[in-house]
């Protein structure tokens, strides 16, 4: 697949320490519509997935943890060398209390992630939430990219972005390719 | 809305007291894609949805509260004379003892309703959730329609089922309306 | 029913951007005794109640719905014409890189509603967990008028929360009616 | 206090190995009306509420933690001799393979306890829901009685039962005495 | 137990309204790792546990009772006498329009005790669940030490983490001894 | 690393349609000390932990990835086959309704995996974290074993519980290896 390719290529670009992105960044880590949420989401529709589509799920559900790991490590670079204080004015002593200079998989208000994703046993209906997961995740990265401060992470964010509308693009072919078959079934 | 006048003649139809229908029945009362779910997603996303799509937002979610309640009395018609053994052995004993009698937000394993729902305030994004969560809960009463031994309540459950599928076709018009807006921004 | 003619003419004030007045307001919104709690609470008690007390339900259930619109639509007004640096600012940055300008069923704090009401199909539980609820809302109501800066909305507010004293005061006087009536029962 | 010395004469009564009747009865362990709420809920509220109440949340909350373990014992005796074979004829197969032959705080359903109490800060709110508490356990207790097989368990249950009973009236008085001070405030 | 009543001599020392430090304090009232989680954890364990261990679990559980009561104590003082206003600028504003001036079982970022506890049945796993939890709470211990700014505080979160270090120490020897006999058993 | 590829080596034995053990079995996919919290937990640790160990958490976190996907081949193919009648008597009629024949991250009673797992930022905690969670994890496989009707299935459980038995005691050395170090900074 080109774009995992390309991810490889890409370097996570990090600047000076700066907790008030991660502090924000951290939504698509543990968040609703985080990497996390759609790495499980994929992975687990692969069983009962139809076989033309699964190598899909496996791709993208692939890919999307190696997007875990470069928000895991944007995260933690920009708050490793931050002090308590810090933390405390960037709105992460709550998080500091709990974990202290550990990642963790919540949101960026602190909600542990409580798995928000479905899977139906119906190849139409876990497209579509994997066509609505990518929309949902691509906005993330908008209100995300608008919010920050930082040219360097907002660069890492527009690449991610991307992959987001890629995904939904394959999911929408793949979800148009499902209703074909289904239709000729019904002809013959 | 044509559809709502036809819900309205439409009675629920019930039969005998069967307790172990009501336990696969609550899924979509207060399981993750039941009407609930619908209702509120729909109608929270109004305030930031286009004014072209709010009315479809307005009229589909006091739909799906109407389908709540037709649920909700499928429900209670079908334990309200059951014994406490009966209840027992439909496997609502552990609803009988937290809730009596009532009917509750929770799903068929007895799992609290948690708002498995989004809403981003992206347009595209919150229509295609809705477009997965009709294809969802089309699944759902498929699946409780599979299950089923009362061909009365399947015939309210099949209505149901249709619904979700036409509601599903909307958000897809809705969808699509909007992008087309959106390319013709682009364009002047 | 009056109070419902009365809300109806009573418009929801609210005056200029102010996103940190509805980082609290959406308390009532998806908290623990807001509005949809409460809505949630009376409708679904309706089936096991006795019918001398069903309408009572329903006309409060269908009032709290409104009073959610009435929420709803003050939190929108008061963060619409925000800029994403107003809303980090007012502690809504949280919210806004997972829901946008979105509104959403959670609390102050940003944890989404989990059903924290009771139907137990015991009219005198049923009645005191709803004395419980209004109390707790009016409580709610006042927290947040103390915490305010914002003269219009508290205006709403005060509203608001003389409905809850006056729902508590019904659900009190018919909980002393199914009392005596059970009582009789005993007496016969 | 004269409850707390015939709770001690009391003698927890458990017959054979019963597990299907655990099953129910966990309810009151861990579940949204059990004790372990109760006992929470009223430790908890006693900071703020006005101190001559506030020695009676201090000895029903502590009672209730000596109810939880009348409960935790009970559940133990009923399930330590059974075979995993008997556990999951008794629908406990569940909290076996999670939990072995331990006893854990969740609900019949197996869900977990999720701290389904409140706490405001205001007397009459505070007062309310502890009312509300006790009228839910009671009947909680009344639906177990009702679905139970065993009259040893029911001995003990119905004394427990009572012990609501007595609470609940116990909490009335309690508001009354609260409001009868905050009418003397505002006339002097 | 000598721990037991050096606690009873120790005096929780409070100085000024410090509404900043409650915030990162109530992490060790209703958070993953505090003083409610170890209680309810050790004596939930007590029923399965080896009868030689059961001991030291009612006397550690018992203990984190006492402390959850110091960190009551700690938090409200801190916070009783604080404004709304300075409440939400010590970021509690969230906090008081839900619970006033009450405390409550959440965590600093505060979502609710959630029950992040284990109890297995299996006594080697159990006691190294109970020693992961020591060094847990020493953990959080720490973080709020380093975040605080306020001695007197500290001095007394200070003892209470030199007391998770001695469970730590205890519940290792207790494994010890229980594979120990476990080794015995295998020979003889 | 020798065990890696012994997994590679190793099938994963299943025999006929068997839900009632897939029932079970899915508590060690999404059940509170299943493998996804394993490989989760592990690898977002991995950022804060000192370099020496940081392979460790790599390796078994990878690992426990691959027994996921195990977990879930079995459930999978335990019940691919069954009648939605079969799943019904299975106890899995409610997994059904909502997933239908697609695995989910539940445990056996259907609770939604909720992050039971920690990570403190302090590697001793952390270790010992580990090291409970794997005695955890054997204790499930034990449980599952002995509530088991499947021979092949035990097979593999068996192979799967040993790896468990080896990674608590890798973690064991490493949080004495963490100490030593420790030691010797103080002591130079």
């Amino acid at each position: 697949m080109w774009y995992y390719e390309k991810k490889l290529q890409y370097p996570v670009r990090v600047g000076i320490c700066n907790p008030k992105m991660a502090k924000f960044l951290i939504e698509q880590y543990g968040g609703a519509d985080g990497e996390l949420a759609a790495a499980l989401r994929y992975l687990n529709q692969r069983y009962t997935i139809p076989s033309r589509v699964m190598g899909l799920l496996n791709d993208i559900g692939t890919e999307e943890f190696a997007h875990l790991e470069m928000i895991a490590t944007m995260v933690y670079k920009l708050t490793k060398d931050a002090t308590p204080e810090q933390l405390k004015e960037a709105g992460l002593g709550e998080h500091y209390v709990d974990h202290g200079k550990s990642v963790y998989y919540h949101n960026a208000a602190g909600q542990k992630f409580d798995m928000p994703i479905q899977s139906k046993g119906d190849p139409i209906a876990d497209l579509y939430e994997d066509i609505a997961a990518e929309e949902k995740a691509r906005s993330t990265y908008q209100w995300i990219i608008n919010i920050s401060d930082d040219p360097l992470i907002n660069d890492s964010l527009g690449f991610l972005r991307e992959r987001e509308i890629i995904h939904s693009q394959r999911f929408r072919e793949a979800v148009e390719l499902l209703k074909e078959e289904q239709n000729k079934k019904k002809v013959f």
